[in-house]
């Protein structure tokens, strides 16, 4: 087992003892294939159907509207790739903050015949409506806005978006995968078409995910075969990981407000300690709403990827830029588009807490980032 | 736990209790993400760096061949999509029998512009060699032949039909799916271009499947985000899935030869009672390789569906037809292929033995057919 502490939750999380719980049963005797008629295939069968009940339930939809992906970045393609298809001539615009997940498969779709707009964002990290409402003048065919940013966890105004988007006869998705257990979650007051989510970030397993689809919206499959989900998400369901997802679903419905407030308070005492250090913080404007267990910040003149490797050798696990572009040194894209300098944006590292972080963690961590300020600035003076 | 005796292993397989043990320090302690760079990442990455090796090894391809997807829909959608994508004017040739993960994707690609020709197949269900020629003169981008087909079990010359392929300067596909666990393959042997592969199939977890890929060929992805498996599969990993899956590779690799004589003893056996039953065996032809464990048969006049009900009421569960669309009331598309008539088509069952399976329960399940024949046959008459 690992000691180190975990501050990276924002990336994927522990799975819950009693999530693995409820999915035990599908990793050992209940093995069918949820396709299957015998008395085997309908135990799956049911199983999924339960587990839809609970995804559905957390984030205020119909069990018909949720499709199961095998993650976030499935049900992201499936909304991005899907929609648009439907509407050749449409374009999609997304905001300049997206996920790789929506980003990258919007660009795809260029080769199919689709204009990609990318709509701005604020110096806080919140879309310039403005903006959307020029890019909603062409012909749109979706657009995409995440729920809460990955990286400064900055939340935006969906439902504010989503009626401007609605008004033009466009789509609208959001990629809500890290809004999901850390924020409440109503997809029908959140007035999307199209809401991805994620069972790893919530303490489920990795291997599942959900596209919750408003049923009018006509969508293309991305993977075809044998008619699972409705046609919409052929291949064999992984029993197991669903169930975890369901699991995982219900906790967060009865353990949100409890959840939350702990990581609110070490992320608002982190960050009073960050300060004192000398810290910029990402997105933090009082005006703006955050995830409440995500804090991004910088050093002057301290790179984010020594520090994360420096923090790494001391038993801390904190991610630098964004945890899903591991082969990437540029720096975060999201930080650029909000107009931070390229320079400040290099020293970018994000701590995410989650389940099992505690006070005493967080003061150890507060200790060693001082040490290791220190340390590198030595370093710095020295190289230069 | 069910007790049913469970004959549909070409469905899905029983989690081997030794792959469950690889995966659980990945479902309980060991949780990072693989692309984070601090040592939760690092620790998954390098899981999944060994799983690749055990995949590799057991099909005989080099590690960096091995392109993990959610299961094997996924990885015969990247085949079917991302190869025909660099190629917009070649056709797509599939066999008139493979699964719908990869007649569907097929003819989805018509919508981009790709022709898709059948290849027609004989009566034992082998591919017709002189129709693929005939069709292999027109401008090709990818033939699809399934190594062994789920139904029947009847094994294809893949290496054969692939020199053909190669020599008219098209790529080719296997879908493998089947085959792995139950006969020997070899990916270098088999000299395609792609093979896609499934772990639930060899008592490995759901939720894991790979496309082995030859490296010079230009492919599409089918999911774009953070750029997981270079690029080619993007999505956090599901750790556990594949780390099973890599285990379940090992395991197949010491202990195939004992497995499959073990299950072809059972098949035999089942064979001489069905025949003395009356049944008739599709593929069975003696001059036809078949899959070791399958055996695919229908009693004239018995409807197909109906036994299947009849025989799981009694606690035995086999499949009907194709198990994959559970729900088509079709005759197999596989019989209708090799000429069976619909009328003996709509009486198919298929009886697919594995781990667990006992020489016990072949006994009681050829007393109970008889049985559930006889009742079924007296109903018949009655009807009438």
């Amino acid at each position: 087992m690992n000691s180190a502490v975990y501050l990276d939750h924002n990336g994927t999380t522990l799975l819950d003892p009693r999530v693995l719980q409820a999915m035990m049963p599908y990793l050992s005797e209940q093995h069918g294939n949820a396709t299957s008629r015998h008395v085997f295939g309908r135990g799956a069968r049911q199983a999924i159907d339960h587990a839809r009940g609970q995804v559905a339930d957390a984030v205020g939809a119909h069990p018909s509207q949720v499709i199961f992906t095998a993650g976030g970045t499935e049900a992201d393609n499936l909304a991005i790739c899907g929609i648009p298809a439907t509407r050749p001539n449409g374009q999609i615009a997304m905001s300049a903050i997206e996920h790789p997940a929506v980003t990258r498969p919007a660009f795809a779709m260029r080769s199919r015949g689709h204009r990609v707009a990318v709509i701005a964002v604020d110096h806080v990290g919140r879309v310039e409506k403005n903006h959307l409402d020029a890019i909603l003048e062409k012909p749109t065919a979706l657009v995409s806005v995440m729920l809460a940013n990955n990286e400064t966890g900055v939340i935006q105004d969906i439902a504010g978006i989503a009626e401007t988007t609605r008004r033009h006869g466009a789509f609208m998705h959001t990629d809500a995968v890290q809004g999901l257990g850390k924020i409440k979650l109503d997809f029908t007051a959140l007035n999307v078409h199209a809401m991805s989510l994620s069972a790893h970030k919530i303490n489920g397993p990795q291997g599942a995910g959900a596209l919750v689809l408003d049923k009018r919206v006509d969508i293309q499959p991305l993977l075809h075969g044998g008619g699972q989900e409705k046609g919409l998400r052929s291949g064999t369901e992984n029993v197991a990981a669903i169930v975890g997802f369901g699991a995982a679903c219900e906790l967060i419905r009865h353990e949100l407000v409890q959840r939350t407030g702990a990581v609110r308070q070490l992320r608002d005492q982190l960050e009073l300690g960050l300060k004192a250090l000398g810290a910029h913080i990402f997105g933090a404007a009082s005006s703006n709403e955050r995830l409440p267990n995500t804090s991004f910040f910088a050093f002057p003149e301290i790179e984010g990827e020594t520090l994360v490797m420096a923090l790494d050798r001391k038993g801390f696990a904190v991610a630098s830029g964004s945890a899903c572009s591991s082969d990437s040194t540029e720096p975060s894209h999201v930080l650029l588009a909000m107009g931070v300098e390229p320079e400040l944006a290099r020293g970018a590292v994000r701590v995410s807490f989650g389940a099992g972080n505690s006070r005493q963690q967080l003061v150890a961590f507060l200790q060693v980032l001082e040490n290791e300020l220190q340390r590198l600035k030595r370093l710095t003076a020295v190289a230069v």
